[in-house]
């Protein structure tokens, strides 16, 4: 199993405002790979909170299956004609049980979850999309972890709109058992 | 005048270990134009804990004027050999002052330092060389603003060491008066 991440951020780090605002994101239509990212993976792996922000975006716009984390999966149900499914435990349960079912690379995406992950070693790669504004507070990509992490910079590009975007594999392998 | 930032982070945005621990920095002797720069600039402003942990070094390494930021500048005194001085005031104070010395170009370094010109927006240069590892935890190059600043980029480049050096400059300009 491969676990990717692959998200914007401002210059200090935040992939939304603290309220979940997305305004500051470049609304161009510029393509910065996310269509060919999106066809290398099986699955979508978001926390309840981004959730709940992709529903208020009105129509179900994933092209890949989504799992949902959340500690009362009980509680909620699919949005009408979405492919999406509600797990509680650990990051390393939820990656041997998307295993099993035969997943081969999950997008791990928002805040808490994309934190939770990488806390647990879990993240092999990331891709970082850089926007250039200072926003000073928000939802920050990075959370605590238990000592450094280290990455090998595999590719960085950058595009006429300011994006500059940087591709990372973690350092030393790092294929799943 | 105009001030520039010039420095590397983490991944996760640090300038720094909690304790101001630099050991995570590349220590391979790769330019990353460090001298280039410095050769533009006339002063570089830092705040007094930047100071301190430069003077573990054990030499004075500054090609140029170094001034720092204190609260307290009578309790200080410059090391041996160092064109160092102390300086209290706001960001725009100090500015004020060296621009009247006719300082043109100012290095403004250190976390706390940076993010007071940053805050005060006069912070018009930006160059970030990115450390592909996340620490978790450290002194942050930015802090809090009052409201989104923006950026436009300017160059970007990445080494063989796996560093990946992004410039910006603010938008809209930005020569102070």
């Amino acid at each position: 199993m491969l676990a990717s991440v692959f998200c914007a951020t401002s210059l200090d780090g935040f992939i939304a405002r603290a309220d979940g605002g997305l305004d500051w994101l470049p609304a161009d239509g510029e393509p910065h790979g996310y269509e060919e990212f999106i066809a290398t993976i099986d699955a979508i792996v978001m926390g309840r909170n981004t959730f709940e922000t992709v529903l208020t975006f009105g129509e179900w716009a994933f092209a890949k299956p989504v799992v949902v984390l959340t500690s009362t999966p009980q509680r909620f149900k699919a949005p009408a004609g979405a492919d999406c499914q509600f797990m509680g435990g650990t990051p390393l349960e939820v990656i041997a049980r998307l295993s099993e079912r035969g997943f081969r690379h999950l997008y791990v995406d928002g805040g808490i979850t994309v934190q939770r992950f990488l806390a647990a070693r879990l993240i092999q790669r990331l891709t970082i999309t850089r926007i250039p504004v200072v926003l000073g507070s928000g939802i920050p990509l990075f959370g605590a972890v238990d000592g450094d992490i280290l990455f090998e910079h595999v590719a960085t590009r950058s595009y006429a709109s300011g994006l500059v975007q940087s591709e990372y594999r973690v350092a030393g392998g790092g294929v799943l058992r």
